[in-house]
């Protein structure tokens, strides 16, 4: 069942603009990237959907001008959190306690030693891990895609500098990380359309140490 | 259906070490780890299925003793290319070539272009974009365990440089990235068994442009 999703999708090139995902297939996405694992439970970054065309225009012309851009229905904007701060752990340790009923000695002896490493270390590190965090989403929500039978494209030909500019991201505490446009293949203007999916021999994904 | 999955699996604490995972759900997993997307389709990283106890053993002591890695019945360890090199890139030209049939002159300009992009890039920069890549394989295996019931804990809590020497893995051109030791939770010893999964409210999540 997995296997036959992740066969079925591939990074699409082309969109045609005139077929649209349904608003519960997105709303379907958003919950599978919700329910991503992450480090300590953090979530560390957020999703920005964008319909806006004159945005998804000055967007597309900051990322090699790729189509699915402005073809999609639905442009995710993965963007991660600039920083680990005291205050964001906090709300994490505060929703758990909250929602869980962990008493609060017992998150805060674990979210102290996490404070404790991640607060001293320099903004480019924690961005850097919080940017693998959306990385594991991103699997997810490529995954989730193909199970909704909707298109997308994970991207990273794009200038990020520019983006965080267009979406006023640092001044929000975040980073663009990867793009992810959602819609439905062109039939046709697509050289991966159909094409073989090229994978590693296992040979060389796999060593087993017995 | 991935939902359900996505919700019943867990950052499984304690593992019984009596319950053994069959092989042919390791397979599977690996087999989807296989299909993961990944930039430019390089499959920056390889994955070690590590069973032998003595590894275990010293590989759970620079890894906070966590008892999963002796007590899974596989370790999956993710370990991403140190750098991009001229010939690594060239294997992925190569295959895709013999079996997609894409006519060399085509691949060669889409990856020249790649390679005058990451070859001058220090091999950190490098490393940090392959590590990327090998965390949406992670969220894809997690959710393939949970597709084939079977635990999984997603592990940075270890010493990278300490891994990298326990498994040899600088020689080999590779860095530690992620652990994963797939199993069977215990019935017992862990608080997080039937915890209420905690994630953030969606208004935190997303951010709707129109």
């Amino acid at each position: 069942m997995l296997h036959e999703k992740l066969n079925w999708r591939y990074a699409t090139k082309a969109m045609d603009p005139s077929k649209k995902v349904p608003r519960a297939k997105l709303d379907a996405i958003i919950e599978a990237i919700n329910l991503a694992p992450t480090s300590s439970g953090l979530q560390p970054f957020e999703v920005l959907v964008i319909t806006n065309d004159d945005l998804r225009a000055k967007l597309r012309a900051v990322a090699w001008d790729q189509a699915q851009i402005t073809d999609s229905t639905y442009l995710l904007v993965f963007a991660a959190w600039d920083n680990y701060t005291a205050e964001r752990i906090d709300r994490v340790v505060t929703q758990t306690h909250k929602e869980r009923g962990t008493p609060l000695e017992v998150l805060n002896g674990y979210y102290d030693t996490l404070k404790a490493n991640y607060l001293p270390r320099s903004a480019d590190v924690n961005y850097a891990h919080a940017a693998r965090q959306a990385y594991i989403a991103l699997g997810i929500a490529l995954t989730a895609a193909a199970f909704e039978e909707v298109d997308a494209t994970p991207m990273e030909g794009f200038d990020p500098d520019a983006v965080d500019e267009i979406l006023g991201l640092r001044e929000k505490g975040l980073r663009s990380v990867t793009l992810m446009p959602i819609g439905y293949r062109a039939q046709s203007g697509d050289r991966l359309l159909g094409a073989k999916k090229v994978r590693k021999p296992l040979s060389e994904l796999i060593t087993e140490i017995a």
